[in-house]
Formats: structure tokens, sequence, C-alpha cells
């Protein structure tokens, strides 16, 4: 039997958000690669096994992936969300351009996944409803003029933002200078949403707007939400507004 | 008992990309309201009411159904892919925002789903592996000038970007004045995908460059997906290259 490789995207926390082609997938592997969290999602079964690896070690973790699938093993390597989004899939495809030349002839597969701005979005409402941007603040893989550039580009096309990796320990000053080049271009009432977790038990969600919000309450678990000059609240009595990036431009009232 | 409306996001046109939770909303629910083609979609089941509409009608719908909720029913509004990406999620609070004051109370919740680019974007490897735009194309809720605006920003960011609803037999002229845009800022050979009714039967990708690309064969089911210029293919033996956008941005060959 030939080997395969899924690369497969469990979704944010939650085992609702898993899509039953991920599960189908998860039932029929050999073997699961992935970050320790995401791994200990699986549950076991015999003659399955799992292999947890640490985080940023994401290139290894694909190579290795590709190597046992190789040898005619049935592989999958898990991810949080989506894996074409910030996760596993670009790493496959980096380990598969560099690896041996057989590597190209496995069945490889990318199963899609909701994506933490999805499940962030869901819990405002709509602050994703109109064009936006996605960027990832880590500067591990890309110099932060790169980053500042794009931040100042969304602004000037007035996209809504969804914000991943805003800091880590080990990062903790990009998202104070990312929110250094937001307040220099949107208006201080622009809406922010703090995501954290979500989908998880300690999931939290704090809305508030640009000028008030506290960059340093992000961390590894948190998505950023930021409004674009068309984004508005829509109160609800004794509950949080949802927030709402209308699809219109010019958005009657 | 209250009523209830569920924002829900059916994913891309295969089941298998459902979600559960989606799936245990609408066997909960009595009313289920949407586009046409998203509603066939549901199964009927005794007790469970179907109200098929027409396109471009979304907050007519949204507000058929909050009035709906407001009358003690458990209200669903499907979408496919996410509600919260070019679909139902952003009518409904539009029409939350325009109606009484009692639709604020009503329990509404948005589910996500797999949206259209993660499912053309599984079938091509890790085209949005990088920091990436999202646009809709339609003009019928913003103005050319907007969309050119965000397509420049979009190249002044260098961001990969995946544009939805690049074009309808009443709208065909946008994609050829967006592909002219990005022409005149992006190098020849970058990496294009048109990617048709993924997760449908009819499914179809055309990998091509930007010089290359015919704009003409997109249509109402198609999500196109642009490289940014770090964007590169990894070639397969008998099988359509995968498309990388690598998580570096001077990524190491």
């Amino acid at each position: 039997m030939s080997g395969s490789l899924d690369v497969i995207g469990l979704g944010p926390g939650a085992a609702h958000w898993l899509t039953p082609e991920a599960m189908a997938a998860l039932e029929r592997v050999s073997d699961v690669f992935g970050y320790g969290p995401y791994v200990e999602r699986i549950a076991p079964r015999p003659g399955l096994t799992l292999h947890a690896s640490d985080n940023r070690v994401e290139l290894d973790r694909a190579s290795a992936a590709l190597a046992l699938a190789a040898s005619g093993r049935q592989v999958a390597i898990v991810s949080g969300g989506d894996p074409g989004v910030f996760a596993m899939a670009a790493a496959v495809m980096e380990a598969l351009e560099r690896g041996p030349a057989e590597w190209r002839a496995l069945d490889i597969a990318v199963l899609p996944g909701v994506s933490a701005m999805q499940a962030a979005a869901s819990r405002l409402g709509a602050p994703l409803g109109g064009d936006f941007c996605v960027m990832s603040l880590s500067d591990n893989l890309k110099p932060w003029a790169l980053i500042e550039r794009r931040l100042i580009a969304a602004c000037d096309g007035d996209f809504a933002l969804a914000i991943y990796n805003p800091a880590s320990r080990a990062r903790p000053q990009p998202i104070h200078d990312a929110f250094r080049v937001l307040r220099a271009r949107r208006p201080p009432q622009t809406p922010v949403a703090f995501a954290r977790a979500i989908g998880r038990t300690d999931e939290a969600v704090t809305l508030t707007t640009l000028a008030q919000a506290d960059p340093a309450i992000a961390d590894m678990s948190t998505l950023i939400l930021v409004g674009a000059s068309t984004t508005r609240l829509v109160a609800r009595p004794g509950q949080r507004p949802f927030v709402l990036t209308p699809r219109s431009y010019e958005a009657p009232r």
C-alpha cells in the first residue's frame, strides 16, 4: 500500500467544529503528527501512533511526516483551525520542496477547517462582513518592516483586519508597535475585539475601541479583529453589542 | 418558548464540510431560510418549514427570519461557506439594526463554517500560507473606486489575494478591470488559480499565471486566488503542481 499524507484542520478548540471529512481521515490513518496540544485532541485507538512535537518545529515535523508516508504509512498532520491559514499546509509544501523527489509522488491532501478568525467573528456578529486582511504578527519568519508595510496597506485600503499570533512571551513588542501604526491611521472609536481561546472552556472576548484597547492583553491564543471605517456596533439589551462591518460601503441607516 | 435565530454556515458544496454544530442546529430548528440552492441542501423532516428565496434579497430574507424568530419560532438562516464571509451574518446584523427593538433581545448565534477560499486553497496546497486579503469584486454594494483602491493596497502590501464574486452575467466587467490593476503591479508569472464549485460534482481548478489568465472564465461560482511576490509552484509528477505562499518572507530554497 502506498503512503499518504493528510494535512488536517481540527478547527478551533471545540469538537463541534471538526468537519466530518477530518473525522473520517483521523479514523483511517496510522500516524498523527502535530503540536502537542493539537495531538492531545485526537482519541487514541489501537493501530494509531501519535507523534506530538514542540511548537516552532513545523518544518521538521512536516519532513518527518512526509518521510513516514514515503515508507508506506497513512499519515496525518493536524493543525488547530484551518491548515491553510498560518498552519501546517505551508510547512508541508516547504518540506516537500526541499525533500527527496519521491515525496512529490505521495498522495497528499489538505483538509480545510474552520479558522480562528471565523470562530472569533462568529462570536461578535459580522466584524468581517466586508473586505478584510488576514495577517500574522509573528516576526519570527518575516521582518518587522514588512509587517508594518502590510498594516499600512491594510489601512490605506480601509480593510477590516484579522490578526493572528499577536504576541508571545518571546515577542511582547510587535503588538504594541502594530497598535501604534493602526492608531495613527484609524479613528479612535474603531471597534477592536480580542478573542481568546474561542471554543475552549477558557474562551474570553474583550470588545473595546482602538483608543481604549490594551494590546498587552493579547497572547498566543488571542485573535484580534480591527474594524474598517464602516464598522459599527449594534447594541443589545443586557448583552455584548454585535459588531457589524456592513456589506455595502455607504451603509444606509 | 422564546424565539431564536441561528445564522449557519453550510460550508462549500460537500456535506463532509458541514460542522457537527451546524448539523445539530439544523436538527433543532423549526424553520430554515436561505437562497434556494442552499436550502435545497437541507433534508426535509416533519416539523421543519423551508423558506427558499432568491439571491440578492439578503436583507428581506434576514428581516423575515428575525420576524419569525420574534414570534417564538426556532429559526435558521443558511449560507454556503462561512456566514461571516460575504454571506448572511452581515445581512442579519443590518436587519437587526433597522428592525424593531425587540429583535435585539432574541437569542441570535452565528455558527461558522469552512469558507470557499479555504476549500479552494486546500485543493491547491498552501496558496494562502502567508498574509492575505479577502475581497468581494461585486460592485452592487460598493463603488468600483473602492474596489480598485483595495486591489492597489493589496498589491502595495504584497498580500496574496482571495477574490469572491468575481463575475456574474450582470457584472462581466469588474474582473477584467481587476486583472488590469493587478497586471500593472504584479509580475506576469504570479500564480493565479480559478477554483470553481469546489466540493461539488462539477468542481474545476484552473492553475495559470497572471499574464496568461483569462478572466472571462470566472463566474459566480468561482473563487480566484492570486499569489504574492513569494508565491511559487511545487512541481509533482503527473499531477497539478502545488501552490506555496511560504510562511517566511525571504524563503530559503
